[in-house]
């Protein structure tokens, strides 16, 4: 228990920036919340209270350029900022205000090749309900598929053990569930939770680094996953794999893609577990059903298709 | 109106006549309601109040022997009979008893190779629950996937367009979904009912005579459909499609395989449609989105495999 | 089995249009389809595709004016006012036109005092979705509670035993669930289907002629049913008793009222009953079960507030 | 963030030893865990990994005995006992094996005149779930209502605003809601959290110390709050609200009495806060709303029944 709450934001390429606005606004029904004068998009789920946790800039190639997880005060920050330094990585500041509504960042790069952040502070502009006597939602809380919030990432990369290290050692995680290896002699895929969600981030091992394998979005039912499915079909978006459930977390959920490649997941359900609970290893052999639990199908666009 | 109100009976043809009853009573959740001297096994959905809906018996392939819709009384069999003859049908009268606790069946052969059966008489066991005060369900209700009844099946053969004169014309069904074939000049597939379900029975258009593609059983929810996808892996039965939703019928679905490679379905869910609805027209092109509403995919298996 | 396949319409009176208007819009997401010359404003509920099946007008004083059941077609209509004649009923012919988009209406009293129409014809406007390739809902279809049609009413009033025999003998109902009254003797309440819905009509004893007990609006899932709950607290609708199950049918349900004091369901669930079926009895001191199931508890408002 | 992880067991008191196992074995589901010298029978929830989360001993008198949160480790507990001695409260080691498999508490009482304990050590005997390749559920997991954990507990007695100081500056949670008390000037009832729950913990202020209010056990989804409400009725449980959804919190409930009169909940959904979140403020004049959000109704026994 280091501090370190909740994956806060991420930064994600599209080739098309104003296609990409429309999937994000109309399709997700994500909450655009301001544009920077680097050409950045800021979106947040409508559940979320902070600014913003989902950015997009336009590129020539799609992925992740960052993510960021929110710690619980500045001096959290500082501390991380020591402890991560003393185990060996470097790290940078990133000045206030330079991704919009948000303070200082503690930035460095895993040994994935992925770039992670911390942060203590960004803008609390609520999530569109009063602070008393709050409805449970309200009318524009449906439009689109309408995530309540930014809940995860699965990323690819070399290296996952060496990130297992960081996660656990440094920044406070605990080791959820795991896929072992072919050969039983090390992880294929990690879940790390620095809470009591089923995960807060995953990483699978992969020859590239800096990988994104997708972004997850929690829904808030099963019948919610199914309408979020809905409204796929009817934007034509193109879905990867459900929906379904996964054996791994337990959670619901579906697969696809934003207009750019970008794999995104929308999700629910899963048990929540404690620091204190022994982790749950799945064999090589069986993580099609870890992967597609009615179907156990191991579906190659899973291991394959990244960006 | 003609008084056929619902399909009552099917009987399969199973490999392994034991493993197939362990299959059925302990996965599938179906009750046994009794066993005859030509070793047919009888059994019903849980909430089902006829003896018997699922019939099986031993053989050296896969397949259906026949199907029967129950109609209101004896003397509508007897008009439904004249009916079929005028039409020009043979039919053949099968003896009261030699369906367990079934009446006289009126049977004849359908244009696809079908052997269908029109009988009055089944004797009501009811469902588990008293007659004065139940309750919704109860503790036995619960046990394996436990469909609440036998909901339609889907059948591929030759001559769809002949059948579907037959169902109109004489036994009084109407054509609430249809997909038209690639030159958009006759129909694929066609979804009919007797009643205001969104369908009793369904055609497709296959080479081949008299073959089952699946018999439906109907569940009470989409969080039941996940829980029968959850059963199907737990028992790894081989599931073909889903969980998802059609886009045809609106309803939501797992199609999986029995032990002998009959496919069967869990569904729920689905509109509620009357004599007085147009029919609802799918284009060939667009089959993928009526099959799997959000991935928008035509799995090779529902048009090849059937027995 | 006779031709009257489903309820079709009711008209109900208002104490103040406008406000009735943007309730029965805005809150219950009905679809206004048309208004008349009389004052009259249509609704439909979004997926059915008749032109219209609530109706409100303005008066001094809530309740019911009358509601209709669609036959088949007009030969049936014609079939139906003759056998009612012949049972002894009066019976009235409406001009069509006189109800918008709707045919001839063949209008008469029941013992319990209410005026009941039938008719054959009534235009069909569709659900808002195209007849080729729709998809299982769209944007708008989700405004409000929106449910998806008009599913039953229960009426209040005397003579409910001869009401009932004019369903089953004249109309071809059959008789569902039914609770007792105190003595054992006679029937309190009577759930009554022309088709393999639950309950398409319920009427209970009353002493005072005619009286309205709930219009019920279809909705989709046990979740729908907690949103039309959320909905009505939004906009500070008077809830009666619910979200909860009824022992009786065993659908799920929320009793709320309009404006004017009219009450109404938002209703999913139950069971799927057949002519053959033989009646469910609730007794006298167990009704409460029946109303409440998980609650055990006879709400108080349920017996006497009508209008 | 000071290491307490979660409510991890309570003590109550019941009349009946062998009937109140009966409910919370048969009913519940509770799974059986132990008994000890001293009468006390141990349960826990199928999906909890400890030994035990709720423990009855039969009693003259119902209510609550004691309730216990897990802090990370030995260490943990170690410094929170100094820090509660700091801020003034005398706190008593009760030995390890007390209570069966568990460690050392460090035990006080709360301004409210509850008995409140930490402990580090529980021993893990698992969910009867494999650590590898673990399905998502399994068929004993499914006897009774079968919550999935120990959620939190309502409890009522004087000083709140002294519990909530304790909390806060002491134990480290935060203050997610609050109702206002009719003046204004104060708390009439708070929800507070030591991680990301809606609550780990509520007190609201009454004048008898000690009082329990109720235990919470959470459901998996809104259907099984149904079906829990279904098996109460089947077995004659005594349910006080619901099922409905509370505006505080947005969690979905049913309050109901064991056979002692100690009322439990069964709840699911509510959203996830951080520490950084503003807490929400229900007004006292609106707490009906923030109870029953569908009915707005300020249930009397809510108030004034307590054990």
């Amino acid at each position: 228990m280091t501090g370190v709450i909740r994956p806060g934001h991420a930064q994600v390429r599209v080739l098309d920036l104003d296609e990409s606005v429309r999937f994000y606004t109309d399709v997700m029904g994500l909450v655009e919340t301001g544009r920077d004068d680097q050409g950045r998009v800021y979106f947040k789920c409508w559940d979320e209270r902070d600014h913003n946790s989902y950015i997009i800039r336009e590129a020539d190639e799609a992925g992740i350029d960052f993510f960021g997880f929110k710690v619980l005060d500045e001096a959290t920050l500082d501390q991380l900022e020591k402890d991560l330094q003393a185990y060996g990585l470097e790290t940078t500041r990133m000045p206030a205000g330079d991704l919009m509504e948000t303070g200082e960042r503690v930035r460095f790069v895993l040994p994935t090749g992925h770039t992670m952040e911390l942060y203590a502070t960004k803008t609390a502009i609520g999530n569109g309900l009063p602070m008393t006597n709050p409805g449970p939602w309200y009318e524009a809380s449906e439009k689109g598929i309408a995530p309540v919030r930014l809940d995860h990432m699965l990323l690819y990369g070399p290296n996952v053990a060496e990130n297992k290290k960081i996660f656990e050692e440094v920044l406070g995680f605990f080791l959820v569930e795991r896929v072992l290896n072919e050969e039983g002699d090390g992880e294929a895929a990690i879940w790390l939770s620095c809470s009591h969600k089923v995960h807060d981030i995953a990483f699978a091992e992969y020859p590239e680094p800096g990988k994104l394998h997708h972004c997850s979005f929690l829904m808030d039912s099963w019948e919610q996953v199914l309408r979020a499915g809905d409204i796929m079909s009817m934007n034509e978006v193109n879905v990867d794999i459900g929906p379904t459930r996964h054996g791994i977390t337990r959670g619901c959920t579906i697969y696809a893609w934003d207009p750019s490649g970008n794999r995104f997941e929308t999700f629910m359900g899963g048990y929540q577990p404690y620091p204190d609970y022994e982790t749950i290893t799945w064999t090589f052999d069986n993580f099609a059903q870890g992967l597609d639990y009615p179907q156990r199908k191991l579906h190659e666009t899973f291991l394959t298709v990244v960006t």
